[in-house]
């Protein structure tokens, strides 16, 4: 018997999880349809040159590949990924939305507000939690250089968290270009930027002892290890001028930071957070992300890459965007037991099959539907009290039995 | 510079069509949940062991299979597809439910009415209106081995359909156990019934003239033919018994379109069609097809697959269902440019980026989203008059300048 099992590291999604995703997805899209965000689609599938060519760190290794088709591959020991595929399936939303920008510019408004949802797959090793397939939710705002566009990014998104029942977030901000700066000022090498960076990103984890210790272990300067960590644990948004000198990017920090606090109210938090790195090679300015509670990922991340889309374009277009990590917003929402209760009323109506006609049982429940409520038709079985029993599962308000009475029976 | 094409038999969708796309799959699915189905979502991908060893007939021609990672490769004459793939993109929506119910079916309720909305894949020579990534609607029912089962989906179906804004739809109904006893009786062997139904299938297109042709061209006695072409033009649901022998079969046939018919009042039709066959491999009962106005394809389809659940469970579980095929919805509404019109009012808030405050254009703006308006925000330019004609593109009601008065502008 062949296994029924979905490919590893995916999951079956079952019909109480579908309900919440869908409602919550439905929120999340009308949210951001109301701040003036369209959405488009793209294949689950790009050109393989397209996503090796890409900025993509650390996703390129986890990279699915569809083999060619209709023509003869070259099958010997010297054979790469090139030579046996053609495409490969999506790592991101960020890389196809600048492809889709290159290729339908013309037909797009100025700046493009896009909404994106969709799965993309990465093959993670898997563990509890990661999946190789997940959904993500982007925004992103394309053709907008100034600061405008990253307040309206985490205003319009902290507006479908709200929606969806979290409050306390903290979005915590930080800036590319300053953090190159100080890694390059404290004696770091421009090449070593990328390996600092691995490092600070431990902070939440390890504290600023342990990346000290991990940045003396990889045999950096004492000197140069020294000045850095002073800065990142001294910096904060008031002594900015004593660490940093690129005016641009303090300002655009200190303006998003001030602006969206603002709009906060007390909703959530707006922090400035110097050890905050974000993995992907393609962002240039402000990048962002938003804790939730005791949970020690994001559920929320993204920045500005001005140089993404000008690689299929014959011009450079600045751009931005903020995705919501959709899997991870289901994960905490099914743990607190928040958003599990039913939309609409759902009731069955049992019907007799040997003597009812299903013109009239039909009848009989679009009455019902006509009314709101979800009908399910059931054949009644022999033992129909076992039966109702087994249906009392929590899914359906109550019962009528076609013909009986018209009063639902609660389960 | 690379391409920003995606792949060959893919599309962008742009946010005119996404909006249409959005508003029909929220319609599809309210009828469907109305009726008491319960969505569940499969991954894209499936264990290429599973699709090769399911009865898709020519669909598996058309997989799109995905290189096996972290093993060393069988790279050398012999390598088969298996050497070097593990997963392929699934064909259809009915083989991952049936995985997906034989995995799943403790926590299910029975029987257990599907919902799936999901993009399959097939590498169909690209060609006007066929797509290799496109979107499937299906309900199913697992567990009813009576025709209440047909009958609910079909009048669901027609539901879904009739809400989209389509009427005066046919559905065809055959059945493939009376198929197969016209075709044996008429003298054909069991093994040619398969090339047999090949060409009664081009009924629609060459007419019973052309089919009788081909037939006798592909070697088949003449007496034979002309019995089979006899039953094909002859048979209506009142002669039925002349021609087949098979009662269960034929009291099945006849129920569902009666009731279906009585269900269906003036809004479509609902007709038996001895021509009808449906390409897959896996049916066994009763098969269905909804076609609409002078469009060449069918809009919608579907069959009872009594045989397939068992061959990932220990038991044997009926099931049937029936599909919309999105795409062609989709393609036909807009022609007919129903469904265009936007659900919401949208306007433009300009603002002036240099002296406003964000805090309260956003503020400004969200006053108007709390009464339904979708606001778009965007920062006027020098040449505001050639800006504002820049966005009268028909997605938008009017504009409002900040600051300036309340009263919405029409474009």
């Amino acid at each position: 018997m062949i296994s029924s099992k979905p490919v590893r590291g995916t999951r079956d999604i079952l019909p109480d999880e579908m309900k919440i995703r869908d409602r919550l997805e439905q929120q999340i899209l009308a949210v951001y349809r109301a701040h003036g965000f369209s959405r488009i689609e793209t294949p689950v599938m790009e050109n393989l040159e397209l996503l090796l060519g890409s900025d993509g760190g650390e996703n390129l290794k986890m990279l699915f590949t569809i083999l060619k088709r209709g023509e003869k591959l070259k099958l010997n020991q010297d054979a790469s990924v090139l030579d046996l595929c053609d495409m490969g399936l999506r790592f991101d939303l960020t890389l196809p939305l600048s492809r889709f920008y290159s290729n339908n510019q013309e037909g797009l408004e100025t700046p493009f507000k896009a909404i994106q949802i969709g799965n993309v797959f990465r093959a993670e090793r898997p563990q509890k939690g990661r999946f190789r397939a997940f959904k993500q939710c982007d925004i992103d705002i394309i053709g907008d250089p100034s600061v405008h566009a990253e307040i309206e990014l985490m205003d319009t998104t902290a507006k479908a968290l709200l929606a969806m029942g979290f409050k306390g977030f903290t979005i915590k901000v930080n800036h590319r270009q300053l953090l190159s700066e100080v890694i390059i000022k404290a004696g770091f090498a421009i090449d070593q930027v990328g390996t600092v960076c691995i490092s600070l990103d431990k902070m939440d984890k390890i504290g600023a002892d342990g990346v000290t210790k991990e940045l003396l272990e990889k045999g950096h300067g004492e000197e140069q290890v020294e000045k850095l960590m002073a800065c990142v644990t001294g910096v904060n948004l008031d002594n900015l001028d004593q660490w940093v000198a690129n005016v641009g990017a303090m300002g655009e920090l200190t303006e998003v930071i001030s602006t969206v606090k603002t709009l906060a109210k007390d909703n959530y938090e707006v922090v400035f957070d110097f050890s905050l790195i974000r993995g992907m090679g393609y962002y240039t300015g402000l990048i962002f992300e938003v804790s939730y509670g005791p949970y020690g990922y994001s559920i929320a991340g993204g920045g500005r890459y001005d140089n993404m889309i000008g690689k299929y374009s014959k011009v450079s277009v600045p751009a931005v965007g903020f995705s919501i990590g959709f899997e991870r917003i289901i994960t905490i929402l099914m743990e607190e037991q928040q958003n599990a209760q039913q939309i609409d009323p759902a009731m069955i109506l049992f019907y007799d099959s040997q003597t009812n006609s299903m013109v009239e049982v039909i009848s009989e429940a679009d009455r019902w539907r006509s009314n709101g409520y979800l009908v399910n038709l059931v054949a009644m079985k022999k033992k129909f009290g076992k039966q109702i029993a087994a249906w009392d599962n929590g899914q359906y308000e109550g019962f009528l039995v076609f013909g009986r009475d018209e009063e639902i029976k609660n389960f």
